[in-house]
Order: structure tokens, then C-alpha cells, then sequence
């Protein structure tokens, strides 16, 4: 064994795990979002922080007023799914390091006095922990149907606010029938790492 | 048990895994590196996009160059980890989708004729396959010591090309003395979970 992660749980997060585009209408609580959460929270980010924001969709009504924003291919999934999580980064995140990283309260004015500054540091950490979050969805037996594509800024003017920048959405739930495509290929090792 | 992942499992990955600072001189084999790279290849990127490239830096020579592009508190770290890695992202990933994703051949040309789509679209694809490839490290019962604290745009002309634009450096090992900090709190699920 090279890995010290054992054959079930490889399984379950990585070799098996599938992103699903149908869903039983098994429901996604509250409380299995919480522990997904209270996993993947220890997931490493740049100074420990935490610009990742999760606004679940849960009424029909505002699943609707999500929909609308996707992808015509993606709108018939959102609206059958048990859980829908519109996943964004929040810029103004700078304001909690001094309590997430004690080690250097400074960090907050040295590195992040200036709004792109933020932004890109949003962009990047948000992006770790949305990977996270999704093997947190599958560590929590579920699967996860993140979606790119659809109009964000229109989610973000119907969801959030200025500071609230949505990047993907993420369907949540048990697999339903003919849940996903045939697996794609992947690139080979020598096509990916190089040695210098 | 409110996840279907085995306690030991969850500690590997998340609970007990911690970004180490220094390292014991095990070496980190090329096996190993391969074995991280089969499990995480699996995880999930919009149309099974593949941005992420991987430099390991191994020779003495290589870390030198390498430590003179990161912040002054980062230079030992590197010099000392038995393997660092710099992760970037392939802007001309887009090449490779009618392979990847054969279901939808045309999105390379539908979504990605412009650079400025592609650089947005590798930045987050690349990002969630660096968070993977952090989970597959901890998989291998290595640590992680992702840094971000470097000046890319010198790593990038000493390393890559203007294709390959590199976003974090990890340093890869067993944790040695004094490995870490204590660990920094975390953000309460209901400061980050909302519902609508």
C-alpha cells in the first residue's frame, strides 16, 4: 500500500465518487450540512482563512429564482435536487484573521489593506475550501453535482451582495437513476508532473 | 455517525492532518508522488477540466532558485523539505477537452477561444485540483506546508513558461520537530451557512 488512506474511504471520496446529475428525493438535512461542515473546515487555507460562504437553496420558490440564473442544461437539476448550495467568496474576509491567525494579526492590514488584494486571495482560498466542501459532501455518503455553468452575476444580485462573490453551484443529494456519464478520462502522471 | 467516513479516515485528512513547517529527511519517492496523482486525478473540475501542473523540485541546485522567489520566513522550509512542489495552472488546458470531456467536444471552442476565459476558468479548476492534490498528500500519510507567500511572477519565469502560471508552492515530507503551530479556530458553521 502507498497510501495510508484506506480502500473504502479512497473509494468513497475519490475512485468511486461520481458527480451526479439526477438525485432520489431523499432529503439533505440541516444537520448532515453541519457535519459536512464541521469536517472540512479544518481544510488548510493561506493564513487560515475562511472566505468560503455557503447559502443553501431549500424553498421552491428561491430554487426557482436559482434556475433561472443557470445554464439551460443545468436548470432541470437544481430544481429536482433535495439540496442546492450556492457556494461564493467573501472579499471582506480579512476582517476575521486577526481571530483565525493570532500569529500574525498584522496580516490583515500588511497584505490585505487593498480591495484586489482581497479579491484574489478570496478567489483562491474560497476555491480550496469549495474543493473540500465537495469530498465533505461525499465523506457524508452523498454525491455532489457542482455546476459552472451559470450567469453569476445575476446569482449574485438575486442571493448576495456586493462582498459575496458565487463562483459555483453545487447540487447535493443521494444518486438517482442514470445519475452520471460514462467516467472521462484522465491525464496521465507524466502528462501532469515534471521534475526540475 | 452522521458521515459515512471512518473516524480514521477523517483524522488523516482533516481533523488530526495539520500544514507542517519542518520535516524529517525521509525522502518522498517518485512512487509516492504517482500514487497521490492517481487518487486525486478523480477529483471533480467543470467538463473534467485538467489545469493543474505539477513541478516537483528536487536537486539542491533547483531549491536554491526556488527559495530566492519565497517570502523570507518560507526559504528554509523549502531548502529543508525533502520535496517541494510548485502547482500551476495550464492556460491552454482547453486543448485537451475534447479528450477529457467527449460528451461535449465543442466547449473548447464554444466556451474557450479567449485567453481571459481560459485564465479564469484554469485559475479555479486548477485551484480545486490543488486542494485535492493537499487531501492526497495527507492520503499518503505525508504532510502538506502549502505556501503562498512567493513572488510567482518570479517562479514563473525561473520555472514555467507563460502558459503555466504558478499560484502555490507545497513543501512535502514526514512532520519533523516542532512541526506546526497550535491549531487556529475555525469560523462557527453558522457564520458561513445560510439558508434561503
Amino acid at each position: 500500500m502507498t497510501l495510508a488512506l484506506d480502500s473504502a474511504a479512497q473509494n468513497l471520496l475519490f475512485r468511486e465518487a461520481r458527480t451526479a446529475n439526477t438525485f432520489t428525493d431523499d432529503p439533505v438535512t440541516d444537520e448532515q450540512v453541519q457535519a459536512i461542515y464541521d469536517l472540512i473546515k479544518f481544510g488548510p487555507t493561506a493564513f487560515n482563512q475562511a472566505p468560503l460562504r455557503i447559502t443553501l437553496v431549500r424553498s421552491p420558490a428561491a430554487r426557482e429564482r436559482l434556475a433561472q440564473h443557470l445554464a439551460e442544461g443545468n436548470q432541470k437539476k437544481t430544481t429536482a435536487a433535495p439540496l442546492v448550495a450556492i457556494l461564493s467568496a467573501d472579499i471582506e474576509f480579512h476582517e476575521e484573521l486577526p481571530t483565525l491567525y493570532p500569529h500574525f494579526p498584522a496580516a490583515k492590514d500588511v497584505f490585505y489593506s487593498e480591495r484586489p488584494a482581497r479579491e484574489s486571495a478570496a478567489a483562491l482560498n474560497a476555491a480550496l475550501q469549495a474543493a473540500y466542501f465537495i469530498i465533505g459532501i461525499r465523506a457524508a455518503g452523498l454525491a455532489a453535482g457542482p455546476m459552472t455553468g451559470a450567469d453569476f452575476a445575476g446569482i449574485q444580485k438575486e442571493f448576495l451582495d456586493d462582498d459575496h462573490v458565487p463562483f459555483v453551484v453545487i447540487n447535493i443529494g443521494k444518486p438517482g437513476q442514470d445519475a452520471w456519464f460514462a467516467r472521462g478520462p484522465r491525464l496521465e502522471a507524466d502528462q501532469v508532473i515534471t521534475t526540475v
